[in-house]
């Protein structure tokens, strides 16, 4: 790839080094002592990169990959020209991550751009009060105007953080980010431009206006969570919103008062989740989903891109359109239509479409 | 609910004083002098809380609850147990609204974070003059390069408040808004990282490029508006942004330039109302919901979770789809769809998928 | 319209003047002094204002107007009354479009706010490096922790600049946008709010928690590219993404990690691009469009509002649906279906409805 002006991999590793990170077999041949610095597509990848080689698109151009390593599968192995040292493995793209992650390590988590560790001088942290703790946080008096910040975690330009607001450790908040009546846990990432813990949307309505309802709760989030770029998560009106540990959130997600997520989600860009939702373990939300107010969706169900869902989601089942339906339903709907409409001539292919529900998470 | 460190309510009220306020009959046995101090959703309130009973899921938790105090109809009343000082109304949710408004008059609007009082210190007004006037404000040369600020008003930590801007009394805007090319009332709130006034997208289109449309309008907003955070509000191009006395707009919601909203509308999370749309009073839009430029949305209308419009909807109609049709057309087409997809072995709930386009605005 | 506050456009231009820049015939008897300070909706515009006369809801209104020029055709020209100076043109938007650019050059791109020129004294640009030169700029070691800033570009108030971002000339950075991990080529417009450079959404997920997988790779917006208040742009994973010259981005967009967009492109309010996805040159996305990963949309291809597109688009070709489908197929299914649960008597408005492919971008 291009010279990686943001990120360097300083020595880098071995072939070989990598061979042991991933538990790896290196293809007859390989040099084991070839240094690698960089990671890119295999179209891109020089003498120094790793690549990757797994089913799909590109195993047409694997011949002509100047990749100087390259993890793939026992049976993809044979594409690859002999100058490419190769490393076989079950799971190719998992065992590129783990190298990559070995490889740059500062990318495992937004800097605060302006300090080498610690908040940015121009993070705007409610009040003086600072403290960076090795203890994850000393419960306070609820109406001292203090905020805590654990130790190791960044906070970047231009943040701002509420009175009372209580960060753990080894957090990177972004740039711009404000934080308001939350806790947040340790490691968590919040990327630039979010805003979490502003009023959540609550009037009571009538003709003569709307009256506003008071929201008093508060915006909880566990460790390990990862909030994208400009996403907001509104507090809880009468109960808390909780985001649970470990769970993933893209960009420009909306998240509504008193909602609860569990651990182990994927909620990917521009869903929105309405108040009051319970959205249990292992869910995956895909692309600008919106939910119904009190929706709940069961532990490990799935819900296709652009689903509008308005009914409870049973554990397990894999959701998809506009209302969303179980399953392929609203596909079967959408072909028979065609097929209706065409006079049968013509139908939607049905397996491209379906790809809509497809796991959306791993886009390298 | 758990300690509320984010708000406290002082005192708090008896549960006299609460009948008094919402006009309850208080039932036999209940305890006049019993103090609440704080408000919770029926399953986790406590002694001291206030929480309410209506129709819908907690009807069958409802004899659990340790609440120190509920309001509820005269129907449901006997659902509670003893311990619970019930107070009893028509409008159970409304009455507990007004409650949680005395209880935290606090939470009825946002502070500046880090004053008590008026404009943040790392808010940055343009340039020096910033005044705070009884007045709601004068009118000056249109090319003085100053903004104006009403009395009472709170400006958040890091918003940015653009040249000529003027901002009516006791507003507030959120931390890290930026606003330019715009007028708002009194009593407005502008939550976090709202970006208001910028260029609409306008362009002549070309092959050889697209020539950008100067946009020389403005974005008015009037009394007793509510901008969720993250929402973007495009100044006009040839004619002003309006946004009516006591609009409520959510998070997230992007409203092009040259559209006029009328008042006490409720946008819901995420919407998009493209250019020179016209939306008149009192209309609802559900979470996600399209409109294409142009449109004209009638009073009272209300539109469904994620409706693409296109057309007009006339005044008091229910829309719902993807494209949007009146009442229940689109859902009975799918539903007329899953019967023929299926053999009419399995058709789509239609109760359940219509609850689509039900009330979204109000969720506790 | 009313008085401009926020725009001026000094002295003016006459009659004559507007009929040489854009060509054009001017009626008899109009007055070629007349002097012209303002634009404006036909309905909105005074003596002073040129306005325009196209196709469309405003023909009826023509003959009430009182504005003191109007661009037009001959054929519309004798719905004008006699007060009004009339220009005739084969196109009367794009040459109002170029007497409005004459009117209003300081409207062609946003100011920095706080500064006639160069960057706000509150913007964070890492970190004192910032050097004004009339060379794009220097190419420079990479673990450089410097920020460069090409000549006449103005960074807005509260921008934060991260480390080793290259800005080319004559840009203007809104208020608040974050820029990191980017390469910006010369009048790119980047609105407030923008977040561009983060961390694209790639993990492995698996049953105990999602990997996180470094992005290691950049952003590349090429000259001439705006982009629209608060929207997302993530860097690359294991390639760049890339934004080509001339493109115009909305507000609330998402594009993923390793997107590439061609040039002179449009992308419309709120769509969502996922990782890994190509657009090739002159596409248009309507409003709220999704893409799955991976998706390829050819040359000239446009995409109707909401659409949600999981299978490559060929080029010149209009998708519109959800599933995305080949010109009216969704359409003209929704029409028939429409037929069958009505026992035909009421079918959806085809042509009404047909609008939500029409041309997003020039809205006036």
């Amino acid at each position: 790839m291009n010279p990686p002006f943001f990120f360097s991999s300083g020595r880098g590793l071995t072939v070989r080094e990598i061979g042991e990170l991933t538990k790896a077999t290196l293809r007859a041949g390989a040099d084991p002592e070839r240094r690698i610095s960089g990671i890119a597509a295999l179209d891109r990848a020089t003498i120094r990169d790793l690549t990757f080689l797994d089913r799909g698109r590109f195993v047409e151009k694997a011949g002509a990959s100047v990749a100087g390593a390259c993890v793939t599968t026992e049976g993809l192995a044979p594409r690859l020209a002999e100058r490419v040292c190769v490393l076989c493995v079950a799971e190719p793209y998992r065992a590129f991550v783990e190298a990559a992650r070995a490889l740059f390590p500062e990318a495992l988590r937004p800097s605060s751009l302006f300090d080498a560790s610690g908040v940015a001088a121009t993070a705007l942290v409610h009040p003086a009060a600072l403290q960076r703790r090795s203890d994850r946080w000393l419960h306070r008096s609820p109406t001292a105007p203090r905020a805590e910040v654990g130790s190791g975690t960044l906070i970047g330009a231009g943040a701002v953080i509420g009175p009372n607001v209580r960060i753990g450790r080894n957090c990177s908040i972004g740039a711009r980010a404000s934080i308001t009546n939350a806790l947040l846990g340790d490691r968590v990432i919040v990327h630039p431009g979010c805003s979490i813990g502003q009023d959540g949307f609550g009037f009571v309505m009538g003709p003569r206006g709307h009256r506003k309802v008071p929201q008093v709760g508060r915006v909880i989030i566990q460790d390990d969570v990862e909030v994208g770029a400009n996403s907001t998560i509104d507090r809880g009106g009468v109960r808390d919103t909780v985001i649970g540990e470990g769970t993933k959130i893209d960009n420009l997600v909306q998240i509504g008062h008193n909602v609860t997520i569990g651990r182990n989600c994927i909620i990917v860009s521009q869903c929105g989740i309405s108040g009051s939702c319970t959205i249990n373990d292992h869910v995956v939300l895909a692309g600008q989903v919106g939910l119904a107010d009190n929706v709940t969706i069961g532990e490990g169900a799935m819900v296709g891109a652009q689903s509008g869902v308005s009914a409870d989601i049973p554990a397990g089942e894999k959701w998809f359109g506009y209302p969303a339906m179980r399953g392929r339903a609203y596909m079967r709907g959408i072909m028979k239509l065609q097929q209706l409409a065409a006079g049968r001539k013509r139908g939607v292919d049905l397996n491209a479409a379906g790809d809509m529900d497809d796991h959306p998470a791993d886009k390298g």
